[in-house]
């Protein structure tokens, strides 16, 4: 029975006043998305084992799976009685099902297109906003279930590069509508780094990958280390991966990339074209050249992305990780089979950025009187008054609550204090009978008279109610 | 690689246009819960199978549960090599996880306020908005997943009855909002019910349950019939069943049951008591007598209410069932052990409300355009100004696409017509550089040239964008 008690570990549980905030949050990110044509889009929590397993970049190691507790509980007994592995396995497979949790937004969209495009109107723009699962052993920061709030621009066969500049400006007014005004988003192109390695004679995908994953850890494993391993891959020798890092460091000289390995790699030149024209087009939507950075060190998503990719850090809270990551992809449904669907994406891990908000003091639940009123009740008599206020004031769009569990007026007006409420309206028998309260407001620490027909009006004015 | 794209059955899956409705919906119930000061509260999909089996009322048949997918795999080889059951028993505990999806949201409400009550303020009023999951089988209607919109307002250890009128009245506003004016909240207490029957001579829990499920189905299986299953159960007889039948379906006169049975019932009196009082408080907070009605045939939740019992029906829809039911429980976490928190609260099943909607053609997604701009373009030449006029549109609120997909203006305006958008804008290299563009109105199908620098300024004249 105490058992059934203990939360479970690995998962996040907001207080309700820290859930007012978080839901403010989506409410705004949700709004920027909407602003800018995206339309909304939601999928069920389960999708089938086989689409899961075949979609590219699964981790199958994290993926949940759903089962049946009648069956469960069935099979436990079955194994305690005697019975051949082959009743066994009919068993087992009869409670499993054929379902299982989400991971990633990614591959529902992927399963949805690939089956609906007929009804669909291209490029899809969509955002999804909902929670997603993976077996992650529970530590500090990590979610077995966290809220993903993703945009993905999808085209039927072909997708211009332009929609590339629009998804991190998106992404921009989002984060400084949630009120980080410090950020820079850092963009490549996997076609440079690619173009470059193979030029430098890694032919094969997997000594790629093995590289990108490399150069990906730059950041941690410092410069000397990083050339080190490089070199100890075989294809490249240590001038090389010298010359190689020293590039990615400076990152600006797009042309003496060209210059140097363009010849070679026309995969490169490709990338450092696209990437000029996502950057400029980026400034052309507005975004400020302080928010945008190119960084060729950038290399996330290998199995996945296919061109310019995207990592967003908090100035500041580098050591948290990239806020809002994506990129694009060549075949959103690569691995489902069928046509192609082009795309580009990003993705806000609103929980993650909860943690860089909180790191400084914007995630304050104390900070503000909500714009509420507590209608006390001093006399049982007149409670068809009290209540009558109440409906009152909410039909008007006033946030109220009728006070009906304390009965002492001190308790009501810690009530009032613990829950944030900014007004309370006090007012006994013979004041209700002359057709006024008082109004104390808890932040300009007033109180007034005001005739009860005037209420409405006196909050109105008194707040942004 | 074919089943990997076939959709699940059981599950809800909604195109685009219509979660924009969706979502719309949602909007509106939070914003009146809100409004009524009711808090977010969110828990997360999984609880602990103890917690959802110790829970009363647990529907254990239709519980998921959660497993690794790796283990699964893992144990599946196991299965086809030799093993004593006790191995496979042991790795069949190790593929399993403690964790089942939660089936209702009040069993997370029962855990959180059990464990957490010492940092909440009581009465605690929250709303949660979340999925469930249940594993019903495929059947038109019936989800494997759905929507839930619950208030609740707990107390510790005590709950004045006023809060069972305070939620219904919430309830009518949603519904009201919501678009639909023509429902009945159907109220009864369960107290006169079982008050009735234990005065009738049943005395066991059982029977007593028994006899409320016939009951609760007299609107399908007719008098007769109910009267014959009362009858059946042995400690009514036919003359009795029939009166009290008769009782229920006039309903209205409470005075009369006091007068047959207050006397062998205390429990009958003081449901009496409480129903009346919960009525009158609910016309005082600004309930139509329309919009609630005394039916002592409402018998719901037997083994986890107690006291007010809610049913709601939307007029000429009664077929598609409650679209909001609750009531009054004595103890919240009664099953989980510790403190006493009674409650009471109620459910909106949204799912089975826009199926309501949808019949009567208020689910309509094609019945407006969207006040949105679609900024059309027809020379690449002047992108940045194309881009430019998106971006400053959007900084002042109004919703706005630049078509960068399809590249012939009749495609263009096609794609502005099937997403719905009401303005599109239209301009040449020489219109752009003489400073205005062309504006067609879908909805009062008429253009007008604009100059960029008033474009703002117009479509909020417009339009309540």
């Amino acid at each position: 029975m105490k058992n059934a008690l203990n939360p479970l570990s690995g998962f996040q549980q907001l207080m309700p006043e820290e859930q007012v905030l978080f839901d403010g949050m989506v409410d705004t990110i949700k709004s920027v998305y909407r602003l800018c044509g995206f339309v909304p889009f939601e999928t069920p929590a389960m999708e089938r084992k086989e689409t899961i397993l075949a979609a590219k970049g699964g981790i199958v190691n994290q993926v949940y799976t759903v089962s049946r507790l009648q069956g469960e509980v069935d099979f436990r007994r079955k194994l305690e009685q005697d019975g051949s592995n082959a009743d066994i396995a009919r068993y087992f497979d009869n409670t499993c099902t054929d379902m299982a949790l989400r991971f990633d937004l990614t591959v529902p969209l992927a399963r949805f297109v690939s089956t609906r495009h007929g009804e669909l109107t291209f490029p899809f723009r969509r955002y999804q906003i909902q929670p997603v699962w993976r077996g992650e052993r529970a530590q500090a920061g990590r979610y077995r279930q966290f809220l993903q709030c993703d945009i993905d621009i999808v085209g039927n066969e072909q997708l211009p590069i332009l929609y590339d500049a629009e998804v991190p400006v998106v992404m921009a007014n989002v984060l400084r509508k949630l009120g980080l005004d410090s950020f820079v988003i850092h963009l490549s192109n996997m076609k440079i780094l690619k173009g470059i390695l193979t030029s430098l004679g890694l032919d094969d995908d997997e000594e790629i990958t093995q590289a990108l994953r490399i150069i990906d850890n730059l950041g941690k494993a410092g410069f000397d280390s990083t050339v080190k391993s490089l070199s100890e891959l075989g294809s490249i020798n240590q001038v090389h991966a010298q010359e190689l890092l020293e590039m990615i460091i400076s990152s600006n000289d797009l042309e003496a990339l060209v210059l140097k390995y363009g010849n070679s790699s026309p995969l490169l030149k490709e990338g450092v074209e696209e990437l000029t024209d996502v950057y400029n087009t980026a400034l052309a939507f507005g975004l400020s050249p302080d928010s945008i950075k190119i960084d060729l060190s950038i290399a996330r998503g290998l199995n996945y992305y296919t061109g310019t990719v995207f990592e967003t850090f908090v100035n500041g809270y580098r050591n948290l990780g990239s806020v809002s990551s994506g990129g694009r992809y060549d075949n959103l449904a690569e691995n489902l089979g069928g046509k192609r669907f082009p795309g580009v994406g990003m993705t806000l891990g609103l929980s993650r950025l909860v943690a860089v908000l909180k790191a400084s003091g914007k995630f304050d639940v104390k900070s503000t009187k909500r714009e509420s009123v507590l209608v006390t009740v001093q006399d049982y008599k007149m409670i068809d008054d009290y209540l009558s206020i109440t409906t009152s004031l909410r039909s008007n769009g006033i946030v109220s609550e009728c006070m009906l569990y304390e009965k002492s007026l001190p308790k009501q007006l810690k009530y009032a204090d613990r829950k944030n409420f900014r007004f309370v309206i006090i007012a006994n028998e013979e004041e209700l009978k002359n057709g006024s309260v008082n109004v104390k407001d808890l932040v300009e620490n007033c109180q007034e008279n005001v005739q009860i027909q005037l209420l409405n009006e006196y909050f109105q004015r008194k707040s942004n109610l």
